[in-house]
């Protein structure tokens, strides 16, 4: 098997995986060069392919970095069609009636349980947010965790999450007390101290948004670590709502038309495409 | 770039990036054949290099089902001498003293947000249960969700997570009460009823366990859906314990001497090496 390590079909293969796994980061040329005792030029050669290919099949693509201190970086990013398809598919797991619970509620556990459907969440998040600066991402427990993890997986940064309360496994904590949109209730969210560096670009991220008091409660709390709001992703915003707390935000979902007497529900998609992306090109 | 399309080397890439994002799923070679317009001797011949690299490189195997109805599987593995460099990693992360709370806690919350430790947690536990039967994965909430996500990326299974209260968001519920082992405590578990089929086996995932009583009420709670433990998987064992109320589990770290006057803990390997998992061979 030793002999095979140096052929190029290997080098693909490897090289696919360990980018895959490896969102965003920087690797060096020489990395690989000595990973495959192969050449830099063939290495080049590679990484042109792998490009190539990621682009064709609309997973992403690389960025190279030049000079001494270059390399290249895989960017996880979708073709326009296929962000449609995925929202798409989404609509019509979220669009059940069966969703419905009492209250107006949707039941939103086993979505927010499915990897497939979460890991389709975390590329159309991360392919929103490619060109951002972004070093944490930020989530509410319980039930934006998930979502965060998988928004992580793609971007290749930590997740942090707030809690409602104060637990002693989170050291020192900085807590802040916010007004729930649309409930109009006082609410506490704690952050432990050592979870966030001073002046950290951080991606809000959440399962729900009415009002947008909880993403807004989540931007106070970053103040209060000096830290910046890169963005707002949201899996499903509800348009019941007449002032809406948070301004700039992407949302994959839209729910109207709650009818609880009929058991019906509405779900449109959100303002994804609203912004103007970097799509890969599609395939011709 | 349309008569890239079927070019070995793309195919390759493809591959590797499609098997990834569906590991432990059936998949035919004729979706592959025409995926890639290409015949399936073409595919074959791919798939015998993909499987080749992954074991070489200790990322996994590939499982070839025969038969009309057969295809190939991913099936996310490791070198044993990976693995323990991984735990290695994890064991010296945990093992920093400043890590020590007042009352002999842990602060973990920065490695649980850490996604490539958590990729590397992932990993573990799934080539620790590569050959068992796994339906879903079932953590409690809050600190295993990270865990849990992370595991189900790799065995490509649907997380269910457990709470600590009854939540309007998730319908109707199961309930159980249970006494935490180390605390004596009577607590409550709580999951939504439409989140686990009958049936379903079940492999718990949890970021600590002391005497084990969580992991007993989870196997408790399994019981009321007719569901089965598939296998126990802990990141940290606290080994300050008499009896344990859980026999079998995998644990990757073991917590031991924590001094809270001289502030030191002690941080070994767990019992992950204890049990005997078909490793992938080195490379020569």
């Amino acid at each position: 098997m030793a002999e095979m390590k140096f052929k190029r079909s290997e080098r693909l293969i490897d090289m696919t995986h360990y980018l895959m796994e490896h969102p965003r980061e920087l690797v060096s040329l020489t990395f690989f060069a000595d990973r495959f005792q192969s050449a830099k030029s063939s290495i080049s050669e590679d990484l042109v392919i792998v490009k190539e290919t990621f682009e064709h099949r609309g997973v992403g693509t690389l960025q190279t970095i030049p000079g001494a201190a270059g390399g290249v970086k895989y960017i996880p990013g979708i073709q326009r069609k296929q962000a449609e398809e995925l929202i798409a598919s989404l609509r019509e797991h979220v669009s059940h009636s069966d969703r419905l619970l009492p209250g107006g509620y949707l039941y939103m556990t086993d979505i927010l349980g499915d990897i497939h459907l979460m890991n389709h969440v975390g590329k159309l998040f991360a392919a929103a947010f490619a060109n951002k600066e972004i070093d944490f991402i930020m989530t509410v427990a319980t039930k934006g965790i998930g979502i965060a993890h998988a928004a992580a997986r793609y971007l290749g940064v930590p997740v942090v999450v707030v809690r409602r309360d104060s637990k002693v496994t989170e050291g020192s904590t900085v807590s802040i007390n916010y007004v729930s949109g649309s409930s109009r209730r006082i609410q506490t969210m704690v952050l432990s101290k050592r979870s966030l560096p001073q002046g950290a670009r951080v991606l809000i991220v959440d399962d729900f948004m009415k009002a947008g008091g909880t993403a807004a409660g989540m931007k106070n709390l970053l103040e209060e670590f000096s830290a910046t709001v890169a963005g707002t992703a949201i899996l499903i915003e509800s348009d019941h709502v007449e002032e809406r707390l948070v301004e700039q935000y992407t949302s994959l979902l839209k729910l109207s038309n709650v009818d609880e007497r009929e058991k019906t529900i509405q779900v449109t998609t959100g303002n994804y495409f609203d912004q103007v992306y970097s799509f890969l090109p599609e395939i011709e």
